[in-house]
């Protein structure tokens, strides 16, 4: 099958390497022509999966129409601050057969919208989500993973669950599409706090604590806005939050250790080539749990490092030294 | 208030630091006295928590008598393997109106009792459950970490709460006291595969597609003895599955990364002087998931490498290649 990926940032490009290894005649659509000319000279998407090498049969291309020509499945990967005009300007070239999935973990900034809502508003028809536990150095190099494919219609799931399935990239399915899309967009917001908590030189135990209140929050945002509670306890839920806490590839987890270590957010983000989503995400959410009444005392430190610039020892005191109380209220 | 930790290892000794920095007068109790001369000497406990500047104000006996007189509060966190006798040998010396309450991650082995199942049964009285992600070197060094204490009775968690509580060692109360203390028991086993993960050389989303299963095979087999599922996802469960799993303290984790290496039980267990319980507790949560009829893959397989030599990169791709299916079938 034709198959096409709109984003030649290193999750775009990974996804790609693993519909080229499953025999897909796979198209990378990048916005720069220099730079697709640049990756296919010298086999390497050098800003963004550095040392691996592409295989020669990926293609790569600048022009929408023929990014997409006779594709059975589009990925849309691009960051969620260019998501909605890349879409937009698809949407005139996109077969009417194709197959969709948005894989880019993040929110709108203005609307707030998931990013397959948005998607599904332009094109008028199904976006299936595809998240979870899966950094893209580590899926480039054929590492063992596994990703959840959520789509309300579950046949649209398993066909594409089957386009991308392999011994080492496992696919579940499941129907909770806003559950699997929040857990991957809401889990950068938590990753920048358990970075924070590195940066000062807290331990483990400090950052499992962080954790398992972040996902808390996840939780109880996700509910109220839709999702199925299980969805959080799987792999695009703890599964991806624990990755990104976790792992020292993490850009967002990152972004946070060097807050922590003093670094100011100009600094950092003029030092990066690549997005950091939750620096941005923490906004959006925030504004979510306020316009619903739901409780998110991570997520508000975290904006209120990142964007009102408080100092982030304080912000992880005020975060520990919360009132005990039972767990669950 | 008196106080008594039984146990003399890393916890107990954690614990029993943080009881005197709240001001309770604090004895820990160990089985060899010359052992403990040692500590009182050099102000260490070289073997268990090295490194670490013990309070000149503990005082550390191995007369059972002695260490439980009086107490208001006793602390029960010896290994599972030697738990039932030293409790035993406790019985006739415990204060009628001392709290109790449970420290030791594991199961039993005979009888797969959980800890305080089994001091219940010696002692005829309620014992509370303390768990959560806490390493004890962490602990001991003042690093802000976040426990959770249950008991049925929700005044014997609360007063328990107020001894241990202070600015860097939060207390959440719960009254789920199946699933604090099964999450705590069996974290031990996924940190075993987690290990061997690590010592195979996969990456991080191997770990935690590994991790995020783990979770729910404990919470499926935690329902089936009577836990509530949502526990699973608080400090107890994902909190302490996480810091198990990510951390080089971890001796459970240790051991999987020695056995993903090639090395044998037999010589692992030779060089360590501290106790691996996910190594014995694999049996044991085996065996009661077999009695259940609940699924449980990952323990199965680390049960297999562990105890009947099986391969361990044949046991991770086992666990890999299952057939592909909805995630929460």
């Amino acid at each position: 099958m034709k198959v096409a990926v709109i984003g030649d940032g290193g999750w775009g490009t990974a996804l790609a390497m693993v519909l080229d290894r499953n025999g897909h005649e796979t198209t990378v659509w990048g916005p720069f022509p220099e730079y697709l000319e640049e990756i296919k000279t010298t086999g390497e998407n050098k800003t963004y999966l550095p040392g691996v090498k592409m295989p020669a049969s990926l293609n790569w291309t600048s022009d929408h129409a023929e990014a997409v020509k006779d594709a059975g499945l589009v990925v849309l990967v691009v960051p969620s601050r260019f998501y909605k005009p890349v879409v937009e300007a698809f949407k005139p070239f996109i077969p009417a057969s194709a197959l969709i999935v948005s894989a880019t973990k993040g929110l709108d900034e203005q609307t707030h919208e998931r990013m397959s809502e948005t998607a599904e508003e332009i094109l008028g028809r199904e976006v299936a989500v595809l998240s979870g536990p899966s950094h893209a150095e580590e899926v480039a190099r054929g590492v063992p993973c596994a990703v959840a494919i959520a789509a309300r219609d579950h046949s649209i799931a398993e066909q594409i669950q089957q386009l991308f399935l392999n011994d080492a990239f496992r696919v579940y399915t499941l129907e909770d599409v806003v559950g699997v899309e929040l857990g991957g967009a809401l889990k950068n917001v938590v990753a920048v706090a358990a970075g924070i908590s590195d940066g000062l030189g807290f331990g483990d135990n400090s950052k499992a604590a962080l954790m398992t209140r972040g996902i808390a929050e996840i939780t109880r945002l996700g509910a109220a806005l839709g999702a199925q509670t299980e969805t959080f306890m799987g792999l695009s839920g703890i599964g991806d939050l624990m990755v990104t806490c976790m792992s020292r590839h993490s850009r967002n987890r990152g972004v946070g250790e060097r807050l922590g270590k003093g670094e100011t957010l100009d600094d950092i983000m003029g030092s990066m080539k690549m997005v950091a989503e939750g620096v941005w995400n923490c906004q959006a959410a925030a504004a979510l749990a306020g316009k619903l009444g739901v409780s998110v005392p991570i997520t508000e430190q975290v904006n209120a490092v990142v964007h009102e610039g408080k100092d982030p020892r304080q912000a992880m005191l005020d975060l520990m030294s919360r009132a005990p109380k039972p767990e669950q209220e």
